[in-house]
């Protein structure tokens, strides 16, 4: 059954980047502190994690069919030059189309018309494969919209301080998840699932 | 060789507590979420906690020799009705001695010089055992001052959404400890050790 999840590297003091949106050499430097080859699909861009990660980062890869993300991040990314390192196709919520992609390909899917319509979207593209949801204040308004199943976190040793948080200041606050259903120790990150108590 | 460390329940979201000060009912949960009873001093308060959290505080309760706290921990919790529930003498660190306990005894010790002096005069008291601070507030300044071994975090799988951070705004931030150094899972809790890497 497709499951709808988001997953980031959290520091410590549960922030996913730093107040400037940076901080990523020290939330990422787990993606290189070990000896195993963990290749995206980005030529230019592999991971060195440790065996554990590794196996992880393996099943994650296999499980998830399909990603949603923000306008934000897809511009901020320069629409990671294509396509996501993950090699997927990535569903982006947005206001508009952005004008110098006029057609959805395998890449990019557009959705202009809300975080549902997004989900939804995406569940069709995944098929029995899970939907991937990044970036903190999308993964926010999945939760607060009851859409999402499994919060997964990257625990990194350290703290920034101040920072952008995992989803922020969901709408139903005090809210208890089940788990950590998965817990895999790698080098410098603990990974983290846990699933979401539907009401 | 006596260690100085802190230790605190944390939400998934990074917060000690909510932002008035409680939510302790979602933060504690797992104190009562097992079968294995673990006695504190308090003859009235008995944690039910899984077997693998029993084993982990009675550890802890070994380890630690002395607690150190901030005076507003000391006010809030009325003294703990006279001694810490984890059996231990607590130096207080204040800006003033309360005027309700004029001798140090085997329950309090008052330092109202700093936290350099506070450490001291626990570490004195603990001997080759560790020394334990409470509170986010104290904890940081101990942090700051370079006085810290180890950051013990029981993770919880809680979103307060708000509320007040392990140890805030810390001076040198970004800083990226070691570990995680121990790793237990309990029911509903997973048991986390750093350690501050001195520069």
């Amino acid at each position: 059954m497709s499951k709808v999840t988001t997953g980031a590297t959290m520091s410590l003091d549960g922030f996913i980047a730093d107040a400037n949106h940076g901080g990523f050499e020290h939330l990422f430097a787990w993606y290189g502190a070990g000896d195993t080859e963990f290749p995206t699909g980005d030529p230019g861009m592999t991971f060195k994690v440790s065996a554990a990660s590794a196996e992880h980062l393996h099943a994650l890869q296999d499980r998830v069919g399909v990603l949603v993300c923000g306008r934000r991040l897809y511009d901020m990314t320069n629409a990671w030059d294509g396509r996501h390192p993950m090699d997927k196709t990535t569903v982006v919520l947005t206001h508009q189309r952005p004008d110098d992609r006029p057609e959805d390909d395998e890449n990019f899917v557009f959705v202009t018309t809300g975080i549902e319509d997004a989900i939804a979207r995406a569940k069709e593209i995944a098929g029995d494969k899970d939907v991937g949801v990044n970036g903190g204040e999308i993964a926010r308004q999945c939760f607060d919209a009851g859409l999402l199943d499994e919060v997964h976190v990257d625990l990194v040793p350290v703290f920034l301080g101040s920072g952008i948080p995992l989803l922020g200041q969901i709408k139903d606050a005090p809210v208890t998840l089940e788990g950590p259903i998965s817990l895999t120790q790698g080098s410098g990150v603990t990974h983290l699932g846990y699933r979401v108590v539907r009401k």
